[in-house]
């Protein structure tokens, strides 16, 4: 009844759909300033800066993930990044979480890479849990920064 | 007096003696399993998975930033993750680390990069001022997840 498949260029309008109900769920539905014309040109040309899976119950879309790849200078090898993973409330309680997750550790198997990693909202305690149930841990000591656009030509001039 | 360049292949084994030098003060000496072929095959093949600049002071190699490209579905547009930036202890105080900042900059400016991203340990006192005195701000409400080896084979299974 579920099928998680690679998402197409014919899918595009459908990610960006569940791009903006993942942003409405993180209580930042303003924050979507994506197109259509993005994720086609970014996702799906001869260099994808993005990897997407969508999730299928029974043919209906029920969800996705969506990712890149990173890099650990320790282990001298790719990981995945998981940017956005999202299973839309009609179709949540059938373990489609899990399968992306178990998706996702079979590409990592297969293609040898050593992590995914993620960010989780630390008021999201259902994401919490779960991601504990899959074996995942929190990293204690790091803390992340971001430089964005006025930071950024601030320091270019 | 300072030259940032990109690396090339022929930097490997420098690039190597930064990341094992930058996890001796990360204050994980023994975390460093990437070797020369590693680095070699990542970093200067077809497709690299990650890009990096040395820093020069008279020639001598001071320091480094090693990167690679994040994609925001919010913004539609990829973005810089800075994953190691490091200037060797005998060069500090020259403003060595900023105009690495600031070349990274100019690079997502020209490409028109969203943001920089990257993270920081939250005993580092030092690299967090240097970092806000650039205008960078640290994640609020965002934790860090990763699943890693033995975790990735038994959710495959």
């Amino acid at each position: 009844m579920l099928t998680i498949r690679p998402a197409e260029s014919a899918d595009v309008s459908l990610i960006l759909s569940l791009v903006r109900e993942l942003a409405d769920y993180e209580r930042e539905p303003h924050a979507v300033c994506a197109t259509e014309a993005d994720l086609l040109r970014d996702g799906f040309g001869a260099q994808p800066r993005f990897h997407c899976v969508i999730a299928e119950w029974e043919g209906q879309p029920a969800g996705f993930a969506l990712y890149f790849y990173n890099y650990s200078t320790w282990e001298g090898r790719p990981g995945i990044y998981l940017e956005d993973l999202y299973v839309r409330p009609a179709f949540r309680k059938r373990g489609i979480g899990r399968s992306i997750f178990v998706w996702l550790a079979r590409l990592a198997v297969k293609e040898d890479l050593g992590r995914i990693v993620w960010q989780v909202l630390d008021w999201n305690q259902p994401a919490i849990d779960f991601y504990r149930s899959l074996g995942a841990a929190p990293g204690s000591e790091w803390r992340t920064m971001r430089l964005t656009g006025p930071g950024i030509r601030k320091l270019s001039d």
